[in-house]
């Protein structure tokens, strides 16, 4: 490292990523408005959530064929792909759990599960922070270090909540396949803003 | 583009996949009579849905030991590799769909399930019809256009079986757990092909 | 092939890919010592399989970053790294069955489990004696012969646990959908140590 990195191809890179990022910081404040619903807001409120998620997958597409189509990138062209791809996984996990909220009509959803989407939220904006920080690649491991704490945060709520849902918090056993399905997915979510830590760090140990 | 692609080489290639796109036909046909067999028919029919599995399986593999042992592909290695592997994945997706009928003793499976096999069977007779189309790389637009609206027909009959599954169509718990994995995994072979056209897309946008 | 692999930079890797290889053996081991205990016994038994879940991924970071970090490397850079993601994927795998066993605080586990982690654990041992072999490239062949073997194996287990599961020998609905969510972990485990074969077959063929 250490070279100077002026262009302005690069740049919009950085400004792909970034608006990638902030697609899933949206997500998941749509996601919490609509959690925090009844069953009309989240009919209304869920289309908001398809639009992110379609917004996503094209700035994914977009950053795929720059990627592809050009002979210069920033870094290694697969491992920007990579990148792109695994932050539109944030967003997808998120849509999908918006939508089984509302396809299995979710009534009395267990109270932790607010708790478990307010970290993936801090995830998604402290990556919204970093992305532009590639351009510099200054003070990354601040954010992967700080990720991985908070997946582990949010690791410890899952664990919780699987733990209540079957010591009986929940007694219908349909209720307890919903409850199941939005849980398992967020920590998915989770997940894949670790995912996108890793792929961070992987661009970052090869760039030092 | 606009250059000649002579040699037999890359024909052999186009072959394979083109072959292994249609195991993907044979296996939704297949499992087209499956699902409306009783369940003696059932039982016999599976057997030769594994078998195409397993061909599918042999076909992959030839593929992958033929890009990792040529030193000239018609296209990147990897994107051949990852093309290969998605094609598999449709099949083996319908291959699970097939075993899970028979092993959860599906009685009353829900009629809509066979609708979303219907979208399915087109994408996979469309994946089929294009792999050919590879060694010229025309007309590939119009076929990652029509799965993407097939994805989405395919998707709303999806979310419309989740939606009757958990609204009361079906009340046995454990009916519902079986009928969700069905279609669940239904799904994942429609996203299957759907990876299959963004792989060719990332070939023609590379080769344009 | 055929030429001298000398240098002790090679031989780093391997040892890395072993050690990983041999976290899976030590998690298979301990999670047959926490299925074969009591509720009281399985919660002392978890924090020793997350730690050897907590060393794999270790020791897997310690690969990639040493793959990233050095210009010549034994085989193909991605070839290592999604060879040293699936060993630990192996792991993971096994840790997640441990967690799932402890949080449903399962009870009257199917006896066939047991018979189905059995063949994983040898799926692990034959990996942990062939990682050092890559090194020679010799008696590969085997090795990933009797991996799908053993693949065979267990998923003739697996359907038979599913096939009963859902033919009666389990009626309460939250034990059908607790016991189903263990067997297909198990499943995936399996499935993971093929994966360590196909890669390593992958790199038999470049290599030969």
């Amino acid at each position: 490292m250490g070279f100077f990195r002026p262009s302005s191809r690069d740049d919009a890179f950085f400004q792909l990523l970034a608006d990638s990022a902030r697609q899933a910081v949206a997500a998941a404040e749509v996601l919490t408005e609509l959690l925090a619903s009844d069953a009309a807001g989240r009919e209304r409120i869920l289309p908001r959530l398809k639009d992110i998620e379609h917004e996503a997958d094209e700035a994914t597409h977009a950053i795929i064929h720059k990627v592809n189509s050009s002979f210069v990138t920033p870094f290694d062209h697969g491992d920007i792909v990579e990148l792109a791809a695994s932050l539109d996984d944030c967003t997808d996990a998120l849509e999908q759990v918006g939508q089984m909220v509302v396809l299995y009509r979710m009534d009395g959803l267990m109270p932790d599960v607010t708790r478990q989407l307010e970290v993936i939220t801090r995830m998604a904006a402290l990556t919204a922070e970093t992305m532009p920080r590639l351009a510099t690649m200054k003070e990354l491991p601040e954010y992967w270090v700080e990720i991985n704490r908070l997946e582990n945060e949010g690791d410890v709520i899952h664990r919780t909540l699987l733990r209540d849902l079957f010591g009986g918090a929940v007694t219908d056993p349909i209720e307890v396949i919903k409850h199941k399905d939005i849980i398992e997915r967020l920590e998915q979510a989770a997940d894949a803003f670790e995912t996108v830590a890793h792929r961070v760090e992987t661009i970052a140990i090869k760039e030092s």
